[in-house]
């Protein structure tokens, strides 16, 4: 495995691996990495020749008021967790050669990120769709991966591939959670201890919300009410979104009569977690 | 010579050449193809295996109430021209096949877009920006061809390319004028025989500017209300602008002290032209 922080050398390499025949599969992530991002290691070696892990916080997607300061970082675990999984190269730029002093362009799909996540962080998605069309021009990848927990970030880069006919196939990796039903993600890290235990409301809602949809359940009133009141019931969690919302469009819905994504943001303490699940009809 | 209509098509084609080590040049143009866009045609046969030539009147890049619907249009001139320049492929795609009913992604590139037809025509660098992208993404050339008569479009795409890290060379290439010196444009078809005499203006508008600036004027404003005077003498003429602005930022100069850019967007009747030159310094 190579650890590589220049553009140049990602292309010297990806070249070379192209001369010889060989596929090429991305993993875009931030770092402090965990078995949500080893999952998508995981899918990219099956079907991939190389895979190239990214680890870049990146400035742009993070609001003024965020986290990215105290965002977490651990590029030498990184390390280690990408060579157990067999990962070729990892790149790690810095912000600098990400971004050069000039730097004036920035890559938007409007729709469906008027929604969610998009509407409470403006300028979010903007900021990803920006550096992943940077990271997807840098290693050139025949597939890409991205994990389901982040549901419009994964629609959204879906939107932006087929409408710039980026040539890359997109593939969505299941939500892994720990052993309570927690969503793997970097930012659980921030949690103290009571706050860890806290932060099981966000499955605990999805759970019961599908226990009502299982009995039947179509009023998205019903099944939000019940979502709500579980949160609620912790004192240290505090709801910033539960929205339903139709799987192609990201417009609300009000009954589940047809193809919707469950998507909630809640704030444990300072810490803003996300979770998700999709209802498919007929399933 | 083959003219495909699909991008699928465009992908095979492609694929194929880059399987044989073949390089590709690529001619993005709105048709009704001039002896400017055979220029650029014969500079991509130069330094490629192979030259793709896009012909596509881009909606996306007109203002509500500009010349889309009247934009002249002639394929079978078109391809005419193309076959005699040793073009390889002509991609012309439909309005649909370039954007779906769900498309909603734009790149865009801000700074440099602000000043001259970026200020006069709102929108219109976004479209400019898309829709070469997505030919950038489609035909995946080595290099690109622009003309220097577009002089904001050609820095424009240089700056989106650099900060979107396209693997793709720019190449900006000479106006082309005709006999008079009225820069070579798909719009001046649309001159009636008095207002094409008129348009030689904006060219002795430029000459009068240059045998200035050869004689030492280094003021801005002097210079300018020379160019001014020259065009206002045409009654057909109205200036949209002439500026002087920074080669690299685009930011208006006062006085010849740094490499700059002159350009001017003249209408004749309804047709809006546009010409400009460059002035270095110690040349």
């Amino acid at each position: 495995m190579i650890v590589v922080t220049t553009i140049a050398q990602v292309r010297e390499t990806v070249k070379a691996w192209r001369q010889a025949g060989e596929t090429i599969g991305l993993v875009p992530t931030m770092g402090f990495l965990h078995e949500g991002h080893q999952s998508l290691m995981a899918e990219a070696k099956k079907n991939n020749h190389k895979v190239i892990v990214s680890i870049f916080v990146n400035p742009m997607q993070f609001g003024p008021s965020e986290d990215l300061a105290s965002y977490p970082r651990d590029l030498d675990s990184d390390t280690v967790a990408c060579q157990q999984m067999g990962v070729d190269m990892i790149f790690c730029p810095t912000v600098d050669q990400m971004y050069d002093s000039y730097f004036n362009s920035m890559v938007d799909v409007d729709g469906i990120t008027q929604a969610l996540c998009g509407q409470k962080r403006p300028g979010h998605f903007k900021g990803v769709c920006t550096v992943v069309s940077k990271l997807f021009n840098i290693t050139a990848p025949d597939r890409a991966y991205f994990g389901q927990k982040d549901a419009q970030q994964l629609a959204v880069i879906k939107r932006m591939v087929n409408d710039l006919n980026f040539d890359i196939e997109i593939i969505g990796c299941p939500i892994i959670r720990e052993a309570d039903g927690l969503a793997k993600s970097s930012r659980n890290s921030y949690l103290s201890p009571q706050e860890r235990i806290a932060a099981r409301c966000l499955f605990e809602a999805i759970q019961s919300a599908q226990k009502l949809i299982q009995q039947g359940e179509k009023s998205v009133d019903v099944i939000n009410t019940e979502m709500q009141s579980i949160i609620n019931q912790q004192p240290l969690a505090k709801i910033d979104y539960i929205e339903f919302v139709d799987l192609q469009t990201f417009k609300p819905v009000t009954r589940l009569t047809q193809d919707s994504l469950c998507a909630l943001a809640v704030f444990i303490g300072k810490t803003r977690l996300i979770d998700n699940f999709i209802y498919q009809q007929g399933r």
